[in-house]
């Protein structure tokens, strides 16, 4: 089977207004702006108990995770976008919510991030570059703070912030590695004192995770205030109001706040808002695209990144309690090949083709790597989620490999479908639109997995031992007393996010399946008070991204037409 | 004389739908694509000759300039929206276009720039933030190309590009003078060699002064290409084609080279399009803005940065010279205030209120200071184009004052009116409008200062001595060897943007009037290959801009309704 590029898929596409779109879910043209060629904005008016939205009944709440993914992902978008065209072709109205993708890996290594095949969200090439600013705004927010950080230090630092203790970075969206660390105010004394400090791609910034979890305007406005930058010399955090950033940041993110609405190649309407990382952050889309998306269809399909100890763990344990919105079934999407690999017996690398043993028929390897599908079938359990297991199948597929996989399922009591929407459209998601929708239907027993009001130690405990498998955690001297002063200054009520490797159940990303009998490391702690969470730094996490020696950048192009080659 | 603020003017205004203000200039809907509120991009099928405004009749081209400013600057922008507005009234279809303003600025000391009082842009936040992305887009460009230059040099330098030699700096719109000089890749070897580099402010990177004067997206992909970064070992230049990042720059600003459409107050037609710098740039908004712009309406009104001796200085010898298109009529803004401080009698200073002295009634500082005015309307017609003067008149000026300023106009011969648009609306620009449509019917005998094929010292000569009034030019040694390479390099043909400060005729910012036997010192030499000119720096340049000890920022906040408060 060859099919066509991204990129053919996507030109050959007949996308309808984006204003029918909204209509078609109940979204009047009062409440779209639209942003160019088939982009438009959703206005928060949306969002309004008493607006036009307010008094419809609620979607179905579904959340798309998958099987600790390989290096090479295993289609959770594709996913996302196939089951939302599936739901729409049984006759259920649906709309998905994804994440607005970083420019930066589009020209690094992966060239385009908006699905794939013909379960694409279009037009592709805005969705890969600007699209309407997002998070370019996210970025001006986050450096108007910290030019005002540093200027306030410049003027006498009146506020007497220890200069030791910056955790605030500068932010763009770019893979760029000279800019991980640098000396700032170099040149002469008229620039300031030199400083020590770097750039995070604007995906790693708090303002990313703080506008995706926003519930309104004025709530992100609050959150803004909350962000810490620095101690100051007494030891006491240092605000982002206190410096008087935070109403001059919420200036700059107020078109950023509404949710784009793209389409799917189906026609199926796709809310595309904020893209936080999904290590330091909670790797998720916005809380204001699924309050909207949630009044706006019968069902509203999520995705959260990585594995179900990762987005989806955050989904449930951050997302989810401040949107007060529980979920009626999580997808759990698995491959033939991530299993494959679970089973330890190959190595999978980014930007490399599958190794040929791998490609040859082997259900045992995918039973015996089965048992990080049976782990993560029960992390959406823990939360009182029904899981529903999608094989994303690949050409390269046996059959008897895929029906390991539907086995694996059914001896865990979990339906499971499998689809070929890459290949075939939302037609190859038909079962598992049909399989989800009945799963929706089950009464929902969400809960978080731990009470706000327990001790970080025992909040990170609980998902670590529960969710991870691990036998218990250890702390740096380090993270021990970032954690006391975490719950000094009153952060102590906050949920955990902790960031450790997407590519293994553990923080050790050479352990395949589902290991046991390991100890999480928490390496550091810090609190991201804006966005509402204390992350606990377990490994190393890179948040600036590098180019490769052949970076995607390099291929793409404008044609005679003035469109965009080289992009997929 | 008080006047209710900028935004509350702002917010009682009653925009048209933008499709409405397009259609009126006869850019139908098939052309524009809204983007936003009150905001649309116009297609570039708009410049195809074949296209619905190929067959138009071109309309009357007018270059709003001005007397040397003072550091509070004199209105140029209210004049040119006065004017806009004025000629609509008395029955001219007129269109304006303007540059788009930075928005690091905004959040330093000015607070907003959408022109002022009842002679706006709307919707000015808009303007002031973000518009619809193209200065960031600018930026990610510049920086892309950043990013791949050090990553070229990570991965073994195969270019053999001498370290030493790199220009290419990377840009963010803010004020940050913490970043002004920095040293990269200072933490582990994996980040690269540490080079010492720097941010400036987007508005003066190359590839806004290029995107400024592309004609086309094709024109536009190819200066992209021979934008110089560095030189190699062998001293030959090194080009953003041969990085490769050429064809991925121009896919970032693909949607950034359509022109973006707003309106004034009074609904006239606002192009605003790109930033480009007034020193080491054009300071000219684009030339794609003002192609379509003289396709659309009887009169296409557009301004040019700081006094006639700059922008448009430029604007005749650059701009005009790739648009092919020539002027019909210069307007001159004149000030009693900056004629006044013309006179060297008095300090004006930026953020603080004029000195007392200055208030009193004095036309014979105004008729001292007038030497000014008639040097820069000098400079207008020694590229054959005639000069109109607009008094901008103040509530603090004396009606003497203002007859001293007409009566200078009177004896040079030239057309005169006085505009109180900013208290009255295009009502006050009525008799500037008659003026200038007068003035636009005489045959423009529009030529550039001097030849492509002079050498640079040449057209330095000629711009120095003729624009500026200088005796002669004097180069660095530095500066000798710069323009030998350039002409080396082939870009000997190029024109000259001269940049010095706009804050005199002369390159000391002291001197006031119109100075004469001074020698223009010519620091060092720059290429600009992809903009199209070559630049020489004539005293210290501050590429990135910094905050004030109370930035306006600290000032802004969103409102309960969402709305943006402290910007003015």
């Amino acid at each position: 089977m060859t099919l066509p590029s991204d990129l053919e898929i996507a030109r050959e596409a007949a996308p309808e207004p984006v204003a029918r779109i909204a209509e078609r879910i109940g979204i009047g043209a009062e409440l779209v702006e639209p942003y160019g060629d088939g982009v438009a904005k959703i206005r928060l008016g949306a969002l309004d108990p008493a607006g036009p939205l307010g008094s419809r009944p609620r979607a179905k709440y579904v959340v798309v995770t998958a099987v600790t993914p390989t290096p090479l992902g295993e289609g959770k978008t594709t996913v996302t976008v196939g089951l939302g065209d599936g739901l729409n072709r049984i006759g259920r109205s649906t709309a998905v919510a994804i994440r607005q993708p970083s420019m930066g890996p589009v020209f690094g290594i992966k060239g385009g991030a908006a699905g794939g095949g013909y379960s694409q969200v279009v037009p592709m090439e805005r969705l890969n570059l600007h699209l309407t600013g997002d998070i370019h705004a996210v970025g001006a927010a986050n450096n108007l703070l910290a030019a005002l950080l540093d200027n306030h230090l410049f003027r006498g630092n009146p506020l007497d912030i220890d200069t030791d203790t910056v955790s605030l970075r500068r932010a763009l969206d770019i893979n760029d590695r000279a800019l991980r660390t640098i000396d700032t105010a170099v040149g002469p004394a008229s620039e300031g004192e030199q400083r020590r400090t770097g750039f995070d791609i604007t995906a790693a910034s708090e303002v990313m995770a703080l506008l995706a979890l926003a519930r309104s305007l004025p709530d992100l406005r609050e959150r803004l205030g909350r962000i810490i930058v620095a101690e100051d010399r007494a030891g006491r955090p240092v605000t982002a109001e206190a410096l008087g950033a935070a109403g001059a940041m919420a200036a700059v993110l107020r078109e950023a706040a509404k949710p784009n609405l793209m389409q799917t190649l189906e026609h199926t309407p796709a809310l595309v808002h904020t893209g936080p990382f999904g290590n330091i952050a909670t790797g998720n889309s916005s809380v204001i695209a699924d309050l909207i998306g949630l009044r706006a269809a019968e069902f509203l399909v999520t995705e959260a990144g990585f594995g179900a100890d990762m987005g989806a763990e955050r989904f449930f344990n951050i997302k989810c309690r401040v949107s007060g919105e529980a979920p009626d079934a999580a997808v759990v999407v698995a491959t033939v090949r991530a299993l494959k690999a679970h089973s330890g017996r190959y190595t999978v690398t980014a930007g490399r083709p599958l190794p040929d043993e791998m490609l040859k028929e082997n259900p045992e390897d995918v039973r015996v790597g089965g048992a990080n599908l049976l782990k993560q079938i029960e992390n959406c359990r823990l939360h009182g989620v029904t899981p529903v297991v999608a094989v994303n199948a690949f050409p390269t597929d046996h059959a008897s490999e895929i029906e390991a996989v539907r086995d694996l399922a059914a001896e865990a009591g979990v339906r499971s479908a499998v689809c070929t929407n890459v290949a075939d459209g939302g037609e190859g998601a038909r079962d598992l639109a049909a399989a989800v929708a009945e799963a929706a239907e089950e009464p929902s027993h969400y809960a978080p997995l731990y009470p706000l009001d327990a001790s970080l130690k025992e909040k990170v405990e609980t998902v670590a031992r529960a969710v991870y498998g691990a036998s218990g955690v250890s702390y740096s001297e380090r993270a021990e007393r970032q954690l006391r002063s975490c719950e000094r200054n009153g952060l102590g009520t906050l949920p955990v996010c902790i960031a450790k490797t997407h590519l293994s159940l553990s923080s050790d990303p050479a352990l395949r399946g589902a290991p046991t009998g390991w100890t999480l490391p928490v390496r550091e702690v810090r609190p991201s008070a804006g966005a509402g969470f204390v992350y606990l730094i377990c490994g190393s996490m890179q948040t600036m991204p590098g180019l490769g020696r052949t970076p995607a950048a390099l291929g793409i192009d404008l044609d005679d037409q003035g469109r965009i080659t080289g992009m997929y």
